[in-house]
């Protein structure tokens, strides 16, 4: 046992992968374009180079990677997900230990991001620690008394599909009310537009361009109605959270992704809503914070897992 | 190691143990009245007499104790439940282990049930398993990967204060739309009175001497409005379980209690429901039944979990 493990983020832009450390230092990195258009082998063949380039010949003891779900992680079979079309039904996992010789462990992203955001960043020393990512979607790995939990087909802590209204708009999941319909980054930006349309509210935002970030920075000059709508978002996802923490009863929440990144002007409606709604006993103890590792923390958690299974 | 084990449920009204085999047949039974009016000291007596008597001198392993949450069972503590409040702040677990000589397991009576359950009954021989209590409140006690999940201070799985309205009316924990408040027998009462004074159905039900049982009757025998207050509160349940699903990935959810034992007039709703709103890919495989043990799951998971941990 060398010690050493790559993870990779495989992505559906690109490919990133990293020679880890037992002490969770990335050494050398690897990044290549994800082949989509060369089909299952391109996107295989992507992965296995971005790993051998970091390796250089060195011996490492396994290989983790994160990948957009749904999936399986117990066979490492990837199943549907939307931007990776070409993937749907291979066989990961078989596929790149036949070709690397090397123990492989598939996962999907937030389940890594997770990993490693609970080895080395928001979650260091947190036994019980739930992961949520802000983005497209809203997505979570859920790590409780230090394992990783997966859950009967490796579905466990699909945060974003717990929903907050019983009688809130469809989700293309089939469930209604989704978290994910209110607090994901894409849905943040959806309803505002929607806003802007329906309510034409005064404000400098304009439908052209919008983004989190553009929010973001005209929330920080002042924008009221930009202000209001993070404080929306940030309530949104409080409720969410309190929901979570009664099922999950974790310690530490650490919010990932673009989005987190607005700090208090996110971070301080969830406190605010989570403290209202959360359980007596337990709200006092729960901590709320960003993760720390940004987009490493996929690669770390990846490299991690993988090598703990070995 | 005799491999026997008691288990004891201890209630707000009587306080009962079984001597439990290394198999699970419980072969001797005791009960006592819990008796609060003798404070913490009369009801840690009765539970110490209760386990002698099924012991009658025989050597056992472990002792474990169901009790009523909010509890802390990593120190064995009792920490606020309505129905012992003489037992507030109360460390069972050492004075027990003290009277005893024995080691002594304390947990909620909802993680108790699901050990039980997931031992020898609806759970059987599945790694990711619910077990969902419909009482005076809706309990849960989960299953992960055949470990009992705690969480960090021991209240995980507290199922019915996930929310399904985040709109509707605030719980006494503090949330707002909790489960509890609508699928409980408790809530299904309550609301079934709110109805007949507020709509005047037309219904052989009366407010006078209403309960779960009586409405189950009701509908039994033909009552539309009976009917329909089993299908609304199925309905609700099944909103709850595609949540809980969506965090839990088990693959076997029961649902115990008298509530439960209404049998298809209110599982067809909650499997409907479930089937409508579950993920795809992980609602296949699901599957929504009821305990199997009775008022046995709680004295069968307490021997089980105790005997678990010598």
């Amino acid at each position: 046992m060398s010690g050493l493990t790559v993870g990779v983020d495989l992505g559906g832009t690109n490919t990133r992968a990293g020679l880890v450390t037992e002490s969770g230092e990335i050494t050398v990195r690897s990044r290549t374009p994800t082949r989509l258009d060369l089909g299952s082998d391109g996107v295989i063949e992507g992965i296995a180079s971005c790993v051998n380039e970091v390796m250089a010949g060195q011996e490492i003891d396994a290989v983790g990677i994160g990948a957009p779900g749904p999936l399986d992680p117990y066979e490492g079979v990837i199943i549907s997900p939307e931007n990776l079309p070409c993937m749907h039904g291979v066989r990961l996992m078989d596929r790149l230990e036949a070709l690397l010789s090397l123990p492989v462990t598939v996962d999907n992203d937030a389940n890594m991001a997770a990993c490693g955001e609970q080895w080395l960043g928001a979650g260091k020393g947190v036994a019980h620690f739930l992961c949520i990512t802000l983005g497209t979607g809203v997505g979570g790995g859920w790590i409780s008394n230090n394992l990783l939990m997966r859950g009967f087909n490796g579905n466990a802590a699909e945060v974003g599909h717990v929903s907050i209204d019983k009688d809130g708009p469809r989700c293309p999941c089939g469930n209604y009310g989704c978290l994910e319909l209110y607090a994901s980054a894409t849905a943040m930006v959806r309803r505002t537009k929607e806003r802007l349309v329906g309510e034409r509210p005064e404000t400098s935002l304009i439908l052209d361009g919008l983004s989190t970030e553009v929010i973001f920075q005209a929330a920080e000059a002042g924008d009221a109605f930009a202000q209001e709508v993070f404080e929306d978002t940030g309530a949104l996802l409080g409720i969410g959270i309190a929901s979570l923490a009664s099922a999950m009863n974790v310690e530490v929440i650490a919010l990932c992704g673009g989005l987190a990144r607005a700090g208090d002007r996110l971070f301080e409606p969830v406190r605010r809503v989570y403290a209202d709604r959360g359980t007596v006993g337990v709200k006092e103890y729960v901590r709320i914070v960003p993760g720390l590792l940004g987009d490493d923390a996929g690669i770390l958690g990846a490299a991690r897992l993988a090598g703990s299974q070995v």
